[in-house]
């Protein structure tokens, strides 16, 4: 038996990408011999880290991702709707409390990361399927429980997400994925024979499937198994 | 019968992703029910009409990208290599009289493109592989001379590309490519029933394969087929 290489995904929930790698590495959890670490972190602060401008911004660019994201929807099975004012909700609303919930969530998870997971899934869910608010603390509560969190599971991250302690966490998981060389998200590394690969986007799966030997199968896998 | 769908492949032989964008699609073209054009245009162009600027110039990108060409240089069997200076080969010489040498070696060949694919893949092989020159009259008739053209077909096309008429097409080529939406190279563009879709990079082949209604067989898909 081999070990389970480690696989951490680097992601935000303002970013649609990450969506479409962060479904994709859940997927593969139960398809590779792979241990996943979901890493939330904070975009505003690579970009700013890495002195990188968001792809949006240029017209054409943006135009493309809107209609290169459609695409994926589908493709991926995600369920990925433009907000009606994109500027509004990545630019002006951003992801900053967002993040420092999903990470309050993880500091309290034990043994698993299934609430982290599905918090993150339920803010992607409202920012880019059900065009909503991911901001206010009423929103992080609304996601934590269509996640599945237990009332006082909310309330105890609704008070822990604003503390510094949660602050500095998100802050080193940003620094940690800019020392990884990250300049965008998702940002996936692999962990090879004791060296950190580095895979941005999603779309590098079937180069990243060679380099750790296991075999692509396109984004849904367990479709693609079924039909194989 | 089903007719051929019409896939156009805008390139630059300054940009080492439009290499691999490019062989993948000559490979291709026997493998899928497509017909290939092959579009040289100048991407300095793009990048000043779309208002964009090169990934390379943020640290952490343009590290990613030499690692990320480094790892799909082997996956996709095009030999690339960093030339020893890439920032001056890239944005200080630039690549507007080699393309305007491609648009000239395209404008003169009758009945087919063999000439216009050969003499593309020398020019990237001199600056993408062998760290050599391709701004120089004696690189380009170099280059063509390694593609298989006669020296009176290299003597003609280096009478020509230097004309307003070459001059113009290669402006036209390249506004084409702003028209469907470019913001950087590759960009493919599959006519599928009478509506353009577009593709940017050498990364959405899965996707492209999917949207036209054909099998992705990875980026060496004779070599994949022998395996199977």
């Amino acid at each position: 038996m081999t070990s389970k290489k480690v696989i951490e995904v680097f992601y935000d929930v303002v970013s649609p990408y990450s969506w479409l790698g962060f479904e994709v590495m859940c997927r593969y959890r139960h398809v590779w011999n792979i241990e996943l670490k979901l890493r939330p972190a904070f975009l505003g602060g690579i970009m700013q880290g890495a002195g990188n401008k968001p792809p949006g911004l240029v017209p054409n660019k943006f135009m493309y991702m809107m209609k290169d994201l459609t695409r994926s929807s589908e493709y991926f099975g995600v369920p990925l709707q433009k907000p009606s004012d994109p500027f509004e909700a990545m630019f002006q609303k951003g992801s900053l409390s967002a993040m420092r919930f999903v990470t309050a969530v993880q500091e309290r998870e034990k043994g698993g990361d299934k609430q982290v997971e599905q918090v993150s899934r339920e803010l992607w869910r409202r920012i880019w399927t059900e065009d909503k608010d991911i901001t206010e603390p009423a929103s992080l509560a609304e996601a934590a429980m269509k996640a599945g969190l237990s009332d006082s599971d909310i309330e105890e991250a609704l008070k822990l997400y604003t503390s510094k302690e949660i602050k500095d966490k998100l802050k080193n998981a940003t620094q940690d994925a800019l020392n990884h060389g990250a300049f965008g998200f998702p940002m996936v590394v692999c962990h090879i024979n004791g060296k950190p690969e580095m895979f941005f986007g999603s779309d590098r799966f079937e180069l990243m499937a060679h380099c750790i030997g296991e075999k692509w199968l396109g984004p849904q896998p367990n479709k693609s198994a079924a039909k194989l």
